[in-house]
């Protein structure tokens, strides 16, 4: 019988996240009880957000305890089935960790269609991250056409989606990103007007060549500098979509935010979302996705890691911003 | 003839505004041109806004030029017209300055009707300051039944307005307030649940006592460390309305603000507004509010200082919190 490989959580990082905070163990292949299936897990997805589920601070959600698997979705394989509604060999999405595989009932399961689109996009652009791209930009940053937004990380398996979305609504989309090679695609590839690399020592300069009437929309993914070099260039009636800080997501004691006066006179709406709030919107974001995916339309990128043991590091690689478009372990 | 006695930024503050930074003249009465009418100024409303006036910053609108006249909303009675949409004794609404005298083309005021409500209250709960709390409520807090609500400034001319609005509709109102007179009015006379003294050692406490699920609407007049005390109670959904932040306004250089992480965390709504924006619905809330009003379930207080001469102190008083009620200048 095979090895189930696990990821565990050995610590709580203590600033910046180690290999050292994780153990990989190997252990028996569950076996489903009644009415639960067995899965062979093909693709896990690393997400900024399991930084925070390995804190022990409140939050939205549970923090992984000490000593157990570490969270994620993944799209797996079933093997066996104790329910009808499942048989050995369909394709399914869930939440079940960094591990080779697991038991879960069908009802905690999505079913994908292969033929739809490659079954790893339900964890990207059709999944939790392109979601996220389209709450937040419906809800909050509902950008207009002429206007200008800017989008931080925007090359990610977010910040890609947000961006070609308000394209798609004719605004001007100003990417900002780490390094050549991220902004030659993102302006190359995903169709932004311009992308600004963060690490220029004129980026605030281009900044302002960028947005000569400053910023309508702020699509905030990664705080800290670049946050502290947007923030001031929010136009009035700006809205700031306050997505995540992942250059904060390692400091062990919060930095100073942005003086609020400027919400007042600006009449600045910074309002802040969690995908799972809204989950039950993920067909209305499929169904819209699909056909403009197949029509060349709407683009993506996957930054591909072999092999459960190299999840550690690709996942710390993904906090300093090595991964280059949506960070997908590949595990069957 | 009369004069004209004016109060003029003699310069632009420094920090803290000081008595020098005006300068009080004597000029001839003004004498209406073509379709202008003269007005003699009975009340004059000075507000926190006025402060932004003072400084050369820029702003959602113009600073005072140094030597012209301080900028403020009055109410006065027509001496002259040489218009027929006004004729002498009308009482009017317009924004004219800190003056005894002025001249203004009946297109910009607005004829008051004596027998409707005191004429002053044109300047407070049925003006500016009412309308502020009206929109802001409205359009961002928001408050639901049984959501608790912190109004900072409690007992000032927005303040006391947005608490008992807040109340009516079915919320938990807690004011905050400085001295115990001030929360003593606000909790008896405006029927707030509670009012909590700023200054008080144990204000923290008192906070998180009157708040035990957190704060689900704060109301933001004051910035400074009550802020700093409210932002990390807020409740997951909370809104910010962002009105203003008196405390800060001396402040040369800005103070930093509260890390933004958590307003993904709790999904918060940190949104500014300027009532001007919003002047077209003022006859809404006059309508809705003088019948209130009338029936003794909207309360206000005004704080009248006599003569213009006392305009500069009265207005760094309101800066540092020694008003109590709206504060008017009585000069007619």
């Amino acid at each position: 019988m095979a090895e189930n490989t696990q990821v565990l959580l050995a610590r709580r990082p203590e600033g910046k996240v180690r290999v050292e905070d994780f153990s990989i163990v190997r252990s028996a292949v569950p076996e489903p009880g009644p009415g639960e299936v067995l899965l062979r897990h093909l693709w896990l997805s690393l997400d900024p957000y399991q930084r925070g589920r390995m804190s022990a601070a409140k939050s939205y959600a549970q923090p992984v305890a000490v000593g157990a698997v570490m969270e994620c979705r993944a799209v797996a394989r079933v093997e066996k089935s104790n329910d009808p509604a499942l048989k050995p060999g369909d394709i399914v999405l869930g939440a079940y960790g960094w591990q080779e595989w697991s038991v879960a009932s069908p009802k905690e399961l999505m079913k994908l269609d292969p033929a739809e689109a490659p079954v790893q996009t339900a964890l990207g652009i059709l999944g939790m991250p392109g979601l996220t791209a389209h709450v937040g930009m419906s809800d909050i940053g509902q950008p207009k056409r002429g206007e200008t937004v800017v989008i931080s990380a925007a090359s990610g398996a977010v910040g890609a989606v947000a961006g070609q979305i308000a394209k798609a609504e004719g605004a001007r989309v100003i990417g900002i990103a780490g390094g050549a090679a991220k902004c030659a695609y993102v302006r190359e590839e995903l169709g932004f007007d311009a992308c600004l690399d963060h690490r220029d020592a004129d980026f605030i300069q281009a900044l302002d060549a960028a947005c000569p009437k400053g910023v309508d929309v702020y699509w905030e993914n990664v705080g800290g500098a670049v946050q502290r070099a947007v923030f001031p260039r929010l136009a009035d009636f700006a809205r700031m979509v306050m997505c995540g800080m992942i250059a904060e997501y390692n400091d062990p004691v919060p930095q100073p935010g942005p003086n609020l006066m400027s919400a007042v006179r600006k009449r600045l709406r910074i309002q802040g979302f969690i995908v799972s709030d809204s989950w039950q919107r993920l067909p209305e974001w499929r169904a819209a996705a699909i056909p403009l995916i197949r029509a060349g339309k709407l683009r993506y990128r996957e930054d591909v890691v072999d092999g459960i043991e190299a999840a550690p590091e690709a996942f710390i690689g993904l906090l300093e911003g090595r991964n280059f478009g949506k960070l997908l372990i590949k595990v069957g």
